[in-house]
């Protein structure tokens, strides 16, 4: 063990932090909206970090977007078209492009020049995918996107920052987004978001705020949890289905049975994922006790008045 | 924020570390056998580190305790003596005892200095269980008195100190003392034992060789994960059954009926577990995708001449 | 080398950071004042740390306070009464009795719980001198204290906490504080002051405009500086004597001679100080050409309306 | 203050470590010889990290070279030719060329990557003074180049990384390297050595064996000492002069008059000294009395085979 030299420091609450060794800064530097770094580290290989939180690492991003996507993209019947808001590396795209039905994918991200940084610097995160022809990338808002386009969509993937006060993305949390966002999915479409920490020290933060709103505005809508190592907490997802459970043929996201997922990935995607699969699905929707107690307790709607923030 | 201030340094692989702020040191000392310090602090509350390494902490060693303890003691048929190996802190005592079945429990932990230091200075943790009349408290190696009393048990249960190079413990997580510990059961008898991180980045280091190494001793054995805060990483145990699948009416702790085992908690225990149930337990179980693979590939058995060693 | 365990951060500025291995958290807690640390710790010994800041440990504090007392009660012709401002751990006392000449000592310090934690704890710093029969120990403002007292000193010595926004002592590092001190100075009378860091990194923090502000209200003053390895950084104090050159018969401080000084230690003094003589005090009063340039071209007068922070 | 970011950890001791923020990675890489770390940083500019121990940084590389160069040349007659062990950066080189006698510098550095690299990546150190024609720079031993070569100088600078085991520095330290250097010495030749830290805490790592070894090679030896902010302690170098105190015409370097300093900086530097004057001198050879004390009671006597190293 060898302490000294160059390391990155976060704080995971006010009173913990996480430190990685990094072995060089690929780059660093500010855009319009944020501070970028990209840190070639021992730990996680390549990372992207914004405004000094770590986004996603080439060892564990694939746990983080194969959780974010696969779900809800193989829970829905057979999309054609999605949107991403967000997703600046390409991960996230890289997994929904694994899905053979998709035709078409809409990816707004606000920052141009963090999508171009992550293009030249993380090739292992994107993969190419950027190129692949079904792509329409926009640099917008995505709010503003989705309030004044006139297309649909059969998901909606939402791979956002954190919301954070003073933020590029506190408004895509907020119930009045989510109702912009419901009327732009076609019928038996699905909305994913990421939701914040779900760990048992901070999933009061924002995952449970974001839970019981969706619930406000989806019939449907199922948090899930995944431990993500570079986030060093359990981290937490919603995915909300659009249609009521009585007009839907799909099941149950908390369906306890392996092999129907299974059976969807062997035939639905072009790759096989790394992380998930069917168990994998099960341990993520079986939530802990704590964190179903306090969801069905949680009392905080969020609203653009109302918005809620974390540390 | 506030980063100024005092703070517990760990490592959690070589090239990352977690700092959590104390509040005050309420005692720090060396006993015969390993460093120990006892620390206040804002995230974790009380907290007890042994050798630099955080062993329990009051905000999340129910977590621990009763994912270590629980699915074992509910899937035996109704045990009614208990061996439990190590468990200083008195928090596994007290989750056993919470059975009612329980006639006997043995406790067999190395170090009188750190239970007396546990006994004194963390009161939440162990809740008094330490007076029980059916506790019997011996301070002796684990390996040398289950290989020497002529007494069986229903279950054992292992909460050691991780396997390190010179430490007390590693000869606790080989081939030759499962045999003993196997020997000590009594007919549908059970073992659990903590078997180190599970985690994507740290899971090789010995939870998949411990896994490798009940399989070849017991019938059945059930590696599962947990994620614990303090830890800052998935978890690993193993529960092993000395029966036969064909000669056990015992369920799979991987059924995946979550009412299973809330019937078991209501009809069996004298206190409601805070974080476990049955649809945790069916979280627990269910281990990802990596974790499956791995241990299905593993080839190291854990033998006293080759043993296992945690960094 | 084994860096995980308990370390005390501090910052130097807000770019670096100094840590320091605590071996054990004597008292923690908060005075009606301040946050108050004492800490046992490998390198330094015991310390007093208030809101954070290191004030003084048992390894070094002997050069501090040294310095602090030495050149200004040695150049004053043989003071009988001193003032001391602050001074909370009895260590600038100690010294100020070690002058054999000295028959009274006023000791001004706001927080008597911090005296009284220090009395009990720091036993290494004030070796009993609070219960020499020359001390009267007062708890008030200093600056109060002094406005409203009749009494007048030979020596006023302020080993003050350094001047914090929102903190206690900022109104003792300003012009109008410097002429309600002066006016309580005998003639020849002589006033030190403690003034922040004279490091190249941090010199311009207030050591500089401290230095400036005596100097327009004393005749003569004289600043100096001493490398503190708890401060990490070279310190600086300033000494103001209320003679003017001409009508005084006290030399420079700045004189080469080192024989005089060490002379007057030995005529003077009971004891002989650990860390001061005549070469250290040629040494502490030849300040590097940046300071000397610095404090030549400082403009800023601390006053009440506008007073200087440190960070 | 904000903390999260990357930072530089460096130890001062076991027990206390100093971080710096990183802005930067201009360079990170192995050379045949150690670790190289070229980093930008917020407090200290651009910094030269060997093995992981600072070498020198944009902000404060004036203070240690000026007082490794000057007081050595000036003390000397005029030197003519110089010779540099060491000094990668070109920083010493620097300040050897600001002295209008000099006609010949032989500079030799065993790592010719270090070299190219602080070239490319530190101008502001070296500021093109590698292309002066007066330099003959090489690319070996410093000691198998001084006792092969035919050559004398008028002055040696010893300009190396610490003597650490395993190292590549640690025979430039000895009795037997220093006689070889003397013997390449013109009459009234000078050597000077940087010496490691000379802080309280640290000074009997090595340089008071140092001092007590060049002392018994040469018949005059002056210990001085510099703070340098980003060693975070007081520093020790030492000039040996090579005739005695009798046969020689130079003033002692602890002549206390700062005009005579003065008088020959103006008379035969091209440049003036940022930190360096008569009145800093001064403060550099007042060694404080521990120093004293401890280098007159120094035993070590460091040879090839009882060598010195610091941690």
């Amino acid at each position: 063990m060898d302490t000294p030299g160059k390391w990155h420091f976060e704080l995971v609450t006010n009173d913990m932090m996480v430190l990685y060794r990094i072995k060089d800064v690929v780059h660093t530097g500010k855009t319009s909206y944020q501070d970028v770094d990209i840190l070639d580290t021992e730990t996680f290989g390549r990372c992207l970090v914004l405004d000094g939180k770590t986004q996603s690492t080439e060892v564990d991003e694939h746990v983080y977007h194969e959780a974010l996507v696969h779900p809800s993209l193989l829970l829905h019947g057979g999309p054609g078209s999605v949107f991403i808001g967000g997703g600046g590396e390409g991960a996230t795209l890289r997994e929904v492009l694994a899905h053979r039905s998709v035709e078409r994918v809409t990816m707004v991200d606000l920052d141009a020049e963090v999508v171009d940084l992550c293009r030249r610097f993380l090739p292992r995160h994107h993969r190419g995918t950027f190129d692949d022809p079904r792509v329409d990338l926009r640099h917008a808002d995505a709010r503003e996107y989705l309030a004044s386009t006139a297309d649909t969509y059969d998901v909606i993937v939402l791979d956002l920052v954190d919301p954070l006060e003073g933020g590029t993305s506190y408004l895509l949390y907020t119930r009045e987004f989510y109702e912009i966002a419901k009327s732009k999915l076609k019928p038996g479409g699905v909305l994913v978001t990421q939701a914040g920490p779900a760990g048992l020290l901070n999933y009061g933060e924002c995952f449970t705020a974001v839970a019981r709103t969706l619930s406000a505005v989806f019939p449907r809508t199922y948090p899930y949890g995944i431990y993500i190592p570079a986030f060093t907490t359990l981290w937490g997802m919603v995915t909300a289905f659009a249609d009521s459970p009585s007009a839907s043929p799909t099941p149950s996201p908390q369906d306890p049975d392996p092999g129907h997922i299974d059976r969807l990935i062997g035939e639905r995607m072009a790759t096989e994922p790394r992380y998930y699969d069917g168990l994998t699905h099960r341990s993520m929707f079986a939530l802990p006790k704590y964190l179903r107690r306090s969801i069905a307790e949680e009392q905080r709607l969020v609203t653009d008045r109302e918005p809620v923030f974390m540390i």
